[in-house]
């Protein structure tokens, strides 16, 4: 049985008016619409929602439920930033197990209402506290990986500022995105050191936004769309939380493994890609995955970025949607919005944006440094 | 394809000196152990934890990787109490969609760490937001329920308070029980009042602890123990946060229709099940639970506790374990637990608090003030 993407719902990214339960009901209804039909037509949802720290919100299924004025089968499910990705496995599971025929999945965090120590903090829960505790963040530990990788492979804070200035660009024809600013490789080097080598214009935003997917069978799809894509490749893995165990962090296992899984499931290999969507929350993340996912070799990712080959008329492109950098990283809605954003390419609606011929897609959707990596890949 | 039991864990409930690390681990170790087997075997892992505002810590599936020393598949869920029944049926569906065969189910809590009135304020996360804005709190909104039980069908403080007297009796046989401690009905009326009608005595404890289930299929099951349990009926249901939309509130409609999905999925019917474990966070809550789940007609649960039908000795025991009440209620662990009581229960392990003949065994565990509810049923 192939699964297929039926339909989607983004709101914007960025900061927003809408509380958490509202933007849960905008890209529901949002996803209904498009596919023409209504909530009976869903028999599950699964929520992707990282904290309930931001809004002091748990059981967001029931609030969902009182927002819908219905009662579901839903469930919310969690790890870290890539919580949307495991939503969409979850999902995809409980169809192939005839549990269910149609189910949506929903990735939303609101986290602009909350003061910015206090989102550091709250984003710090998601790493080893035994390293927190000695003074690590977020953007130090990516700053460890990317130093090492410096000095591994040769790269440089050039190559990085590129990926920044890629995004950035490719943001400009996303109406959904956070940002709409067009930037220099020399604003990137010039804005403030955050840990080095990152610096403000490597790091992804805080953003509140939500994003929706609607799934069912193959033989369904054709009920609520022409021009279904489907979900061909899941692969999954979770590694150690801590850098410190790792044999080496100028690579992400999980996402080495999680790719491999995602690939023999569909019988493809890195460069039957034509477009990916991948999780830059630092700049030095999108380029360990390109390396770790195979579109080229260890080491190798910054003459991908020398030679354009991850613009958007290059032969993989990159985060053309913006990625997290410049579209927005609502943390529980990102592996989700990835997946709208390739089901929108595959499907040729991309607009200004649309990569040229994509049959295959990728979405590489990581929480904390890489410990937990789901990689989906889906065909129109 | 029927799904089975084939092992179990749980430590002590109570407040413990271990991290919520150290408890995870200690489950899937135990676990494993008494399956004669090691955690290469284990295909994924599902872990119930209800909130990281208690420790801090997020993404639990990669600090249980760190613990494990090994990459898996791990996946944390959510809904609020019910995150454990959530859980079990996240892993159930995962074997029958043919992803996995063998999956480890993981109920974690850590609470007494929490200064009482933050744990107050985390457990508040699980309600509507504008109702505890308005000043109400888990025990007032149970109380509320309470009260118009009290005023639908004559129900009284007396009823309440047997039900805590039973089940700290039970507790009594159950080592790992929080409380052992003989309490009499004239106790439970005169301990002090939380929420009107219902006392300190009313109420379940806060709680440390886990608890953990290996799961896989019926012809997997015979490599790791002569007597599995098989998990035959699934059903979870979710409704509205807020006690005000619900039409009435002396019956919480998601347990009556999670009920009815799984007696549906196994053709059962509630006079077939022989031992129940239920939700009694409050005594209020057994109560409604007794007569939603269909083992009496409404209104009419204080009969069946006039007749002590639903003792350790009745045709109907319900919560020898000791329940919420004085076994403990590590929220993330609860609903693993219930299951953990009801296998030991169906494989004739139970010691001292044996119920007798036991065949097929329910487990009722809710979220909220019944806004979410999952029902399994179990056989030997």
């Amino acid at each position: 049985m192939r699964l297929a993407i039926v339909s989607t719902g983004h709101t914007k990214f960025g900061k927003l008016k809408q509380g958490i339960e509202e933007l849960m009901l905008d890209v529901c209804n949002q996803a209904l619409s498009k596919a023409n039909t209504d909530i009976d037509a869903v028999d599950a949802i699964y929520i992707s929602n990282f904290s309930s720290s931001f809004t002091g919100q748990c059981h967001l299924p029931a609030v969902l439920a009182s927002k819908l004025g219905v009662d579901k089968e839903i469930t919310r499910v969690e790890s870290a930033c890539a919580s949307g990705g495991i939503a969409l496995k979850e999902a995809a599971i409980s169809i192939l197990s005839g549990f269910y025929n149609t189910v949506l999945v929903i990735g939303v965090e609101k986290m602009c209402d909350t003061p910015i120590d206090q989102v550091t903090q709250i984003l710090a829960s998601a790493a080893s506290q035994e390293e927190i505790k000695h003074g690590a963040t977020f953007p130090s530990l990516y700053a460890l990986m990317a130093q090492r990788h410096f000095y591994d492979f040769g790269t440089t804070e050039e190559h990085l500022a590129k990926i920044a200035v890629k995004n950035h660009k490719n943001a400009l024809n996303n109406p959904l995105a956070q940002f709409h600013k067009e930037i220099t490789v020399d604003d990137v080097l010039k804005s403030r050191v955050v840990a080095s080598p990152l610096k403000l214009l490597d790091c992804s935003p805080v953003s509140d936004g939500a994003a929706a997917v609607l799934m069912t069978t193959e033989e369904n799809a054709l009920k609520y769309t022409d021009s279904p894509v489907y979900y061909i490749g899941i692969g999954h893995d979770t590694g150690t939380i801590d850098l410190k165990s790792r044999e080496t962090i100028s690579t992400m296992p999980a996402v080495k493994k999680a790719s491999a899984k995602a690939f023999a499931m569909c019988g493809l290999t890195p460069p039957d890609i034509d477009v990916a969507e991948v999780h830059d929350c630092f700049t030095i993340s999108e380029l360990l995955q390109i390396e770790d996912i195979g579109f080229c070799d260890k080491g190798m990712g910054k003459q991908m970025i020398e030679a354009c080959r991850t613009d958007i008329d290059g032969d993989i492109p990159i985060n053309p949607s913006g990625g997290l950098k410049a579209k927005g990283h609502p943390i529980g809605a990102t592996g989700v919005s990835q997946v709208v954003e390739i089901a929108t390419q595959l499907r040729g609606e991309a607009g200004k944006r649309q990569v040229r011929d994509a049959e295959y897609g990728l979405c590489c959707n990581i929480g904390g440094t890489g410990a937990t990596a789901v990689v989906s890949i889906f065909s129109r």
